[in-house]
């Protein structure tokens, strides 16, 4: 509640040591936040940057339960963690984990998600559920002749999804569909004009009611070999306020508490679809670190720990991100930018496509920071 | 130089561990540093935000050859430390500090910091140095019977400082004048209209010229009881453009590199003087964290490796900060504020006057972001 007085300072849990926890835990540090980390490696880019790490494995029980002993509340930064694990740890410990593992678990996996879409009324493809090749085949028919395969569970980046153009495409991949344990979602093949994102967060506060939210504008990504290369915005839709309502009826049914990631279509006649969903702070979103008064990581922080949220405000008109992918340099150099906000993650091995940092820009308009980040790029050799 | 390579990442040891290091360490990362901390206690506000801190002195001759051996650049967060130990270490391990430990001495010392000045042009109050009590004497007879007496060393926030009104002021510490080692320096007593501040900062990349230099807007800062209260900006003065000629000329002449806080009393008829300098980053400058597209943490880190440092863009058209001072407290709490950004610096401990964080807000003017950051201060039970 709005009245609530927190205590000072307040332990924070951060499951995985990847960049996102990385960047939450360097933002969480100014809200008077002790950043705990549970991470395998002492180098991973999260462990670095606090001194409150634990070596362990998120999906270890044993792990989370001394983990969250040490803990007031606990977020994690990858939604493919185990929820009943993080559901017991949380139950022992007496420590709540946000977004709060169920629905992370309903989020996790295609099917289950698309049903929470469905239910609220956010606009998304078409879609069955698929457990063999039988019903792959006849999903293929339901749905035109064309249509998308995606594993149900541990999907991301293009991993663990087949774009079925005839039914050839099909019986290729028939004992990989027989095989996969949790199966399948075939969706409508979406034809779409350009991708889009945005970022809309939910806090614990219970009200006034507009200080519970927290909605980003709308970006355009474009996507390289499946990864993520660009971002620019702000975007214009007509169809935003409609998606919007939508979406916060879906975080209302879920309960749900933090910021969310959502993935987009645009259609050629202007709809936007949803893709997909990611209960956490997302690579979309990583702009709002010099885009806006206030970044997703701590808007993140705030809406776990049930603080007002602010209205997102733009620094500049236009903004722009380039993520640093490797290109598996020894050593990673780099001569000095200008105009523009670096951000490393600290990852001493360059792996071809790793993300291994971003570049931000604001400018007077998208184009303009887009050029800024891209021109940007080239002093970098990573 | 601009089109010099970095490596990635780079390790920068920062001396203390108090809040300035804290929010260096935080900038820091981002720019792809591993931030290493030398401090006395584990949980030194730097050191909580860091895997790489070295528990020990900044003074200790061994701790310091220790900690610069693990490093590729230093800088600190206090000018007083000792240079003379910092010279050998840096010798020793072939480390450079940034700003040099030669120039930290000579703004350490009060009288050498208004030499430096005077030779720059940088308007200040006239001064003599004082090593006796017949001196004091001369001193007060020259400056018209007023004046104000420093200690040449270890003085700050007003320890170390005398108004002396009359010459039974002097009396009262004879004795303490004649056994202060170092000395002091009398100045001319400014009757100021109110004080204001600037940060300016000096990269060592050689150039482009304007890619060296950054220069942050005046701010008038608030004193009570000779602690900074609050700060708001932008100020505008037709004296800023000369001044900042002769600061340029002084940073030059010491060859900076870095941050550097300079305290000004601005006269009745609008004269900007020099009260005096702190050779790093500054507590009349953490607005630009929220107020700024670039903090001087940031800006910091950025001049001492050599990286062309960016206009500072106002976000807003005004701001302010307020810093939290303990009450003395057992628990800190606090409830959520509003459009405002909060900074703990995560100490334990709550001391009467103790600085345990600031608030930043940004507003379409400075008074409208001062009244929004005082009204935020009610919210803390520190």
């Amino acid at each position: 509640m709005a009245t609530s007085m927190k205590k000072h300072p307040i332990r924070i849990g951060f499951l995985g040591g990847g960049q996102l926890a990385r960047m939450m835990a360097l933002a969480a540090a100014p809200l008077g936040v002790e950043p705990w980390v549970l991470s395998p490696h002492k180098t991973d880019p999260a462990a670095q940057v606090t001194a409150f790490w634990m070596q362990g494995d998120p999906n270890n029980l044993r792990d989370l339960k001394q983990f969250f002993n040490k803990v007031d509340v606990v977020t994690f930064e990858s939604e493919f963690f185990e929820a009943d694990l993080m559901i017991k740890a949380s139950q022992a410990a007496r420590v709540k984990v946000f977004p709060r593992p169920q629905v992370m678990a309903k989020i996790q996996d295609r099917w289950t998600q698309k049903q929470a879409l469905e239910k609220a009324g956010v606009p998304t493809a078409r879609y069955y559920k698929v457990d063999n090749y039988q019903q792959a085949l006849a999903a293929l028919d339901n749905l035109g002749g064309s249509m998308v395969l995606k594993k149900r569970r541990m999907g991301y980046d293009g991993y663990g999804t087949y774009i079925i153009r005839k039914s050839q495409d099909l019986h290729s991949i028939k004992d990989l569909i027989n095989q996969t344990p949790y199966g399948f979602i075939a969706e409508e093949f979406i034809p779409f004009q350009r991708e889009l994102a945005l970022m809309i967060g939910r806090s614990q506060i219970k009200s006034p009611e507009k200080e519970k939210w927290c909605l980003f504008p709308l970006v355009e990504t474009f996507q390289e070999k499946a990864r993520c290369l660009w971002v620019k915005g702000p975007v214009t839709s007509k169809k935003k306020p409609p998606l919007v309502r939508s979406l916060k009826k879906l975080l209302n049914q879920l309960n749900y508490v933090g910021m969310m990631g959502v993935e987009l279509f645009e259609t050629k006649n202007g709809d936007l679809i949803v893709n997909e969903l990611a209960p956490r702070v997302h690579n979309s979103g990583h702009y709002s670190q010099d885009a806006l008064v206030e970044d997703q990581f701590t808007a993140h922080i705030k809406a776990i720990l049930g603080l007002s949220l602010d209205p997102p405000k733009l620094v500049d008109k236009g903004f722009a991100m380039w993520n640093l992918l490797g290109e598996g340099k020894q050593v990673a150099k780099w001569q000095s930018p200008k105009k523009v906000h670096v951000h490393w993650y600290g990852k001493a091995e360059s792996r071809v496509g790793r993300k291994m940092g971003h570049i931000n820009a604001t400018a007077t308009s998208s184009k303009q920071a887009l050029a800024r980040v891209k021109k940007a790029r080239s002093l970098f050799k990573i």
